[in-house]
């Protein structure tokens, strides 16, 4: 399943490095077909190897299994972009090596080298993840599982934006999972979706039964009258609700915030940054005014905006989205977009002013001071665990993930090194070990000892670096005896030898100093990354050059003209900077000529 | 909604306190014949009231609302059990009277008032949480809304347990939200379970698309080649992942926990005690040995016992399920069984030890330390948003919530009473309260300081009252001019005055004070409750008395008179106390008279 991990993602997630240049939408279109007929027989293959495996209980080594993970290779291999091949040798040559190491660990173990991000930007984001044991592919297509290190980073996220949320006023809450299908109907017929289709599951039935064959089926007797969805987001229940909540000025605003999972039908799927189920919070909120829920649209942007860069030191531009980008429901959509190593945009949160619409849909009146009926007024607002995408491809490097200290669940690993038959010098460690212990804790220092034995300390320095923690100590007997410990960074650098007395505090200045550094890096690459455009040419010519970053222009609001620049190169606009839309007055659009009416941002997006 | 809320509860909740003397089984068997007619024409009634509403925009008090509701009344006074007419006249017409009220409200607001508990249990039940406002009802049959305040005792309780756990050494991950057909069938094969029908939501299509009709279906052309059930538990789907992550008794133990929403498709359902969606966490662990997983499941248990007994004040008796109370896969089920004011058992958390069943199922072996393969040894073990409903019903009285000072969001709400145009008094009073509330925080008393404008003091002092907050503060200017605060306790007797100097370590104390008396009182209810009882003769007398509680006897283990017991009278065996398993020699069974195997006790369950 690492395997189909690694796979999926070197192949869906078409996207080089500086190293490779070939145009993506040539590669894009050439995938598109491809996929269509041999993807399924990938699943076919993929279906047979579990059931050689776990229906006839085969091993990884038996001629049978290896027989059908060749046939899978062989298949997977039909699914590279062929683009990809002819322009980049280099590359293709390391999938393949990829390929065969996979091969021999027999679809069950990948390898432990971690591909560099100068290579192959898409598999060094797999690696990266595989190495630091942060997810693993389940059995569900599209559906991941989050391991105990992602789940702890994904905590404190939680934990960290939970606490502003609720400075902000709002309050938790929980609504159902299933949503009614006359709830989608209702929000398609108000917020003018045309054509409304949604890739989502549907609940049909109620029962599993025998189906007499020795298999299950959903039992025919147990359908349901009205099919249920699963929530892709809550904004229909959460109106239905509000329309019991609400009645006069009084019970507004009302602010509230669910945490949550959802599930939203995704045929190619990559680890955080696309998946059919994920992880979210989506908080909403009802006033009496238009001003209102503007202003806290706006005010949740900003605590966005803060956690992200403040706690994840990811910087982040804050903007409007064009029409088109908006949120179907909202009438103004902002946004924080990131720019990631590779030159691609990741939008990581979103707040929507959504005007009256769904208080339309959902008729959810309030009565005003002169007691007059008005509908009211509202906002949504969400981030996601694509969030830790945006976290690990910011900071990780070659040795693996990279953890600001501020997310890290554990900021400094201390190994002890000590020999069997040295019970002093094990005891003088252990001393050691104990006090630095409760002088960090004592400072807020998340601290944890690795103690486990039958590892040696190389094998332990490995594991914390692949899981990206900030610092390390090592403290063998003659530092103990010497009363110093060694401290290494994640950041790298000659490793520092600390007087034990100060390496509490020591460690808690370098864990700042980490922070602010690792936040610099990223917004100097933001902002190296940011160039002006003045022409479509231009723009052009850096995208075929796979020279990608952020493209500020001037820019005419034109729905035809964005979906055509899209059409042409994939790139679309992220978003209008809000703190960039001045001094507009003669400036032409860069596209049409035409009086400029925003500045834009323009990027290839995840 | 909160009048169907109400009415439900009422009804399917077919529970009296001490005034109602009816036998169950007769009042259980009416029920269900009336409602197999009439329960479909109420639905349907409910349908159209909402599409008049929702609809076609009429208000409550339209003819056309108005007159659907009264039918809708006088539809769900057929559901109402007619052994309850005819024995408890008095409860009747205070149904009667009730429903007129509620009829008055035209479905959207339900009476202020709550039913006394000695009248009408589960009308009290309902009526608590419905003045509390710590759930509502939703659109989707048997799945409720958490509001905020009851979200805010989730958290808190939330997180005092996964404190609890991550010491016990488990750490958080997330798995998939649906599981495999498949899956299911391997655990119906492995686990012995026969014509196994699972009531759980299924998937079958992944888009919902136009119609044709202007509404939206199930794209045909979006079927699952598997439907893919939401998980009602996670076993199958850890199995599966424990069998990649498990290879060398290195990687054991391994101890997952997961917080989640779970889906197990419910007819009759009560807020917090039955619920179609629930929260949960669910922890699951995979050993070497059977002696270390048997003790792994006992530890948990005393977790959930001791965070039960001390955090949320509800004395449970520790105790192992018999074979057919058992979890389907386990070897032993563990339980925490808390018995409630009306003399009904709560199941309250339960662990089990799986043995080597789900390793089998999912073919999960470890390597030992003598390099040969064997299974592994499992637990699995969780709580639920159910315990609510225990915290709910062990303290509440007639005036509504009662909390914990450990699980109360809120521990003090201080109400300052100020007059207009007393500015100078006004500003004593908000003095001596921001210096009360530094105190408070200081010590780590949660204070909430109530100024909202526009709202009379008593109203106040109602809904804290209501929310179950324990302790409430008055400070009006006379107090701060004389230097003291007025405390009140959710517990009753005569409200105190108290130097504002001494104020916070004396809430503080007073919580704890709170506190062990809630503990204490239901301990006493518990020991009170629980009575030796020497022939099935004298068991059912009780019962027909519906003179409840748990009854300790020696029994004899056998499944069918176990099952006789239960059909005859409905009581079954909570457990067999852990503690009390000793001096057996010579004991007869209260039922069949042979040498007893075990003490254990029975009762009516949730």
């Amino acid at each position: 399943m690492a395997f189909a991990l690694v796979a999926a993602a070197a192949r869906g997630f078409a996207l080089r490095g500086p190293g490779a240049r070939a145009p993506l939408r040539r590669l894009a279109a050439a995938t598109a077909a491809a996929d269509a007929g041999v993807a399924a027989q990938v699943e076919a293959q993929g279906a047979l190897i579990r059931d050689l495996k776990e229906g006839r209980g085969l091993g990884n080594k038996s001629p049978e299994v290896v027989a059908a993970v060749a046939e899978l290779v062989r298949l997977k291999a039909l699914l590279e972009p062929p683009a990809a091949a002819a322009d980049a040798p280099q590359k293709k040559q390391k999938q393949q090596k990829k390929k065969q190491k996979v091969d021999k660990g027999a679809a069950t173990t990948a390898s432990d080298s971690i591909t560099s991000a100068s290579e192959d930007f898409s598999a060094w984001y797999a690696d990266v993840i595989r190495g630091a044991d942060l997810v693993d592919a389940s059995p569900v297509k599209g559906c991941m599982v989050i391991k105990p290190w992602g789940m702890a980073v994904w905590d404190r996220l939680r934990d960290e934006l939970d606490g502003r949320i609720k400075a902000s006023g709002a309050e938790n809450a929980y609504f159902p999972l299933l949503i009614p299908r006359s709830f989608l109907a209702k929000e398609a017929e108000h917020c003018h979706v045309e054509g409304f289709a949604k890739e989502c599951a549907v609940v049909t039935h109620h029962r599993l039964a025998a189906d007499g064959k020795g298999g299950l089926e959903p039992d025919p007797a147990a359908e349901l009258d009205e099919p249920l969805i699963i929530r892709p987001t809550s904004e229909t229940m959460i109106w239905h609700m509000f329309g019991k909540w609400i009645n006069s000025h009084r019970d507004l605003p009302l602010k509230i915030n669910q945490w949550a999972n959802v599930v939203r039908w995704e045929m190619r799927t990559r680890p955080f940054l696309r998946s059919s189920e994920f992880l979210w919070q989506e908080g909403h909120t009802a006033h009496a005014t238009r001003d209102e829920a503007l202003a806290t649209a706006e005010e949740m942007l900003d605590v966005y905006a803060e956690v992200v860069e403040h706690f994840l030191a990811v910087p982040v531009v804050r903007g409007a989205k064009s029409a088109i980008e908006r949120f179907a429901g909202a009438d103004e959509t902002y946004t924080i977009e990131a720019l990631m190593p590779n030159g691609w945009a990741l939008q990581s949160g979103t707040s929507h002013f959504l005007g009256q619409n769904f208080a339309r849909a959902f008729d959810v009146q309030f009565q005003n001071k002169d007691a007059k009926r008005e509908l009211v007024w509202a906002t949504s607002w969400g981030v996601s665990t694509r969030l830790l995408g945006a976290l690990v491809m910011t900071h990780s490097d070659d040795a693996g993930l990279v953890l600001p200290p501020r997310v890290a669940p554990v900021q400094v690993a201390v190994v002890p090194i000590t020999r069997k038959n040295d019970d002093a010098g094990t005891e003088a460690v252990d001393a050691l070990v104990d006090g630095l212990v409760a002088e960090c804790k004592a400072l807020g220092v998340r601290v944890k000892v690795d103690e486990r034995p039958n590892m040696r300390p190389g094998a332990k320095f490995f594991e914390w670096e692949r899981k990206g923690v900030p610092l390390r100590v090592e403290v063998g007997p003659r530092d103990a005896a010497e009363g110093v410990v060694v401290v290494a960074s994640r950041l790298g650098g000659e490793k520092r030898s600390v007087a034990a007395a100060d390496a509490a505090a020591d460690l808690a200045a370098s864990l700042e100093d980490i922070q602010a550094r690792l936040f610099a890096a990223a917004a100097a690459r933001l902002d190296g990354g940011t160039v002006d455009v003045g022409s479509y040419d231009e723009l052009k010519a850096k995208i075929d050059a796979d020279d990608l970053g952020f493209f500020r222009v001037y820019w005419a609001a034109d729905d035809a003209n964005e979906k055509a620049i899209k059409e042409d190169c994939s790139a679309t606009i992220r978003c209008y900077p809000l703190d960039a839309q001045r001094d507009l007055a003669g400036k032409a659009c860069f596209y049409s000529g035409k009086p400029a009416t925003h500045v834009a941002l323009f990027a290839r997006a995840f």
